[in-house]
């Protein structure tokens, strides 16, 4: 019988982070001042991230070494398995061999606690007390405040009112590891006050939680903000997913043809492939694909330009395929890929045409999600579903034509907290949303002219 | 760094289920006719069980092959880890090295598919195309459905109303496994239309709920009952983990002098530590601990003697350690842990002195369960949690005493559906109910005088 899981001893833990900027045939566009539309020197965002993330923020460095309490802290869960897919593949019948690299096994469920880890690090080796962050269906809260613990920081988060109210488990599980947890918008900050009177009885948004928690963090000096995707040093802390699955395939003595990963702001699909990304700058002949919902097909119908990374405009200006710093996405349940833009990392290699993009509907990504379920064991969460169901049609692709490709996907993260939505689709209930074109015309009319 | 997981590869599956029985000074006690209190044939029990199921229940071979189409079946996640529990050795501040097998990494979540793949592919050889079984919270239930769908039986399930109603996310889960689940008792059996018309708007038990299923397997020839625990045959298939932590053991250059598991019906803790019931009778200083909730105290508090396996007085009697077939335990969250009696042969190798047991409280075990999650990221199930407090325990006493211990507990699940219960811990509402002394004298006067 054959060995379909490939795993790595932790004496195999990656020593480095791979920082993709340093291979990269144009450099990135820098982060830009909206006052006056200059780039941001490192000082600029000193108030509220440590002066080591910043360094990494900025970094041409090809390898970044991860310091030895990081990686003891990342051995909780780490190094992650790579599972042939064998069971998908006989139930597609194709000739191409699948493979997920899995993150769902960390203690937060996702491969958010990869950076959240990292960054508590070095929050703490600053002097911070207390990080302070904001959070949707809590699946960054929840890094966040394992980590924290981890490194004996206190966690402040503001959770965005509906998910605080409807889906209380990820709360529960960021009580667990001793974090606050707020109801946004809260009465705690300006910013909090001012929704609360604008916008009586408000569900609040991801959008008024950046607000508060950066507020938060900008008006205390113990405390800092922290960032679960969009930025460059969380895509650099992501790589040790790409760089492990790399060690894995030679293990297995495959290499992958296609590479998937679904991006939100792009860091598991960020961490997932750039490690690759050499490969094909040296004349592999690789795919790289990210997939994105249809309710919010930021790269594949989003322009490339300088927008704000939150809708209270107090980001710099980020060059980035978005949808408008206003657009708010219809509610699909993959709550992690409803954001407006996009990393500038990736938007950057997608210019570049390193990478292409997909955007796909919610039902076809639950039936993918429920057949891999079947097939596989393991229940993705609602936003893996988009890179299970892109892993799919192309396998489907080989069955046509007889290619027997290496497909390799990242399984980012695991639905045990998301059974309801799964509930919905047994029960035919789940809304289908289409591509919001009006409501995206109408987002970026407000985008700035900059840059 | 060390290494603090040790996994095995897949080329390493374990072959042969190992059968305690055959290693044992006295023989075990057989399972009776309630009507003529004489031992019961094979026969007895083929209308609800397949033949090779009924030959490991009563076989006195020490190895028992395990068919390949399981060992697939179980590749989907086994072998599992061994941990070393570096930091809750280190937030201990304990000279004892903890291990822990993590059986929570299947697709269920738990132990429990370890059987139910075995089960199923049973009795799709016998020519059966459905199996029928109760569930509680749904543990069970989910992994049942798991394996039906794996081998391509149809699955009925009869889950208990108040869990039905109140803890939706694991009849979710069979619902994405194809099963069908009924909120029981229903109108489907005589049985559930008695107990409906008995007791209008009941919330059900699990002892209704096996009368459901019974009835349903008993009454359709198509149709067999799966049990999840309790059982000789169930023990068996759970042995894969002992075996493959023995395998760990040697790989770590370490061996356990403490082996602890929690106990409802004995399946974790017998497929944890029956492998190693050789080395002890080969005169290893092993001690071997079942933990159970001090409200629900069966291997501490109740007699050794023969009873029924259900309250309906539907099944065979056993010869077991019993609180009384119409014990109903009080409402701890470890509903796993809720059962009035005790798989025999667990019960026998109590008798037998080579294991011992000990019972803990609600409060202490969810306040070891959250130090765990804190320390070691994964949140225990709250039937674990018994089994993390009492490693702690031990690891308490090496600290007094100075003496460095190898400690090693079963890991059985997790507990990302029961974070509710977390959160109640968290807010101080949880009950810590005490030993229910007069409710177990009172349910010990109606087990029959036998055997």
């Amino acid at each position: 019988m054959p060995d379909f899981r490939i795993t790595l001893s932790q004496n195999e833990m990656i020593q480095s982070w791979y920082n993709v900027a340093a291979d990269l045939p144009q450099p990135l566009a820098p982060p830009l001042n909206p006052a006056d539309g200059k780039p941001l020197g490192p000082e600029a965002l000193a108030p509220i991230f440590p002066m080591a993330l910043i360094e990494q923020e900025m970094s041409a460095e090809r390898w970044i070494d991860i310091p030895d309490p990081v990686n003891e802290a990342l051995k909780l869960w780490r190094p992650t398995p790579l599972h042939r897919a064998v069971n998908l593949e006989k139930a597609l019948g194709t000739p191409a061999r699948i493979y997920y690299k899995n993150e769902s096994v960390s203690p937060a469920g996702s491969h958010k606690p990869n950076t959240s880890m990292a960054q508590a690090y070095y929050n703490k080796e600053a002097g911070i007390t207390r990080i302070a962050t904001e959070t949707g269906a809590g699946q960054w809260g929840s890094a966040l405040a394992l980590a924290c613990h981890r490194f004996g920081l206190e966690c402040t988060v503001y959770m965005v009112r509906v998910s605080f109210e409807q889906k209380p488990m990820r709360k529960n599980l960021m009580h667990i590891w001793n974090a606050e947890v707020y109801s946004s918008p809260t009465d705690r900050t300006q910013a909090g006050r001012a929704f609360n009177e604008r916008y009586p009885g408000t569900t609040g948004s991801l959008g008024m939680a950046i607000s508060e928690a950066v507020e938060d963090a900008a008006t205390h000096d113990d405390t800092n903000y922290s960032l679960g995707s969009v930025l460059n040093h969380v895509m650099l802390h992501q790589t040790v997913i790409g760089q492990e699955a790399k060690k894995q395939f030679e293990v297995a003595g495959d290499f992958p043809d296609i590479l998937i990963g679904c991006a939100g702001g792009g860091s598991n699909f960020a961490g997932f492939v750039f490690p690759f990304v050499p490969d094909k700058l040296g004349g592999r002949d690789i795919r790289i694909i990210a997939t994105e919902p249809a309710a919010c097909p930021t790269l594949t119908k989003g322009p490339f330009r300088y927008d704000f990374g939150d809708t209270g405009q107090m980001t710099p200006l980020l060059k980035m395929h978005t949808l408008g710093h206003v657009f708010v996405p219809p509610g699909i349940h993959a709550g992690g890929l409803r954001y407006h833009g996009m990393a500038p990392l990736v938007s950057h290699l997608k210019d570049l045409g390193l990478i292409e993009a997909t955007s796909l509907h919610q039902i076809e990504c639950f039936e993918a999600g429920t057949l891999f379920a079947q097939t596989e064991g393991i229940i993705p969460a609602p936003e893996t579903t988009h890179a299970v169901r892109a892993a799919i049609i192309e396998a489907l692709k080989c069955k046509e034509s007889g290619q027997e490709k290496c497909i390799a996907f990242n399984f980012s993260g695991h639905g045990h907290l998301d059974l309801s939505s799964y509930e919905k689709f047994h029960e035919n209930k789940l809304e289908d949303y289409a591509y919001p074109e009006e409501m995206i015309t109408e987002a970026l009319k407000e985008v700035p002219e900059v840059g």
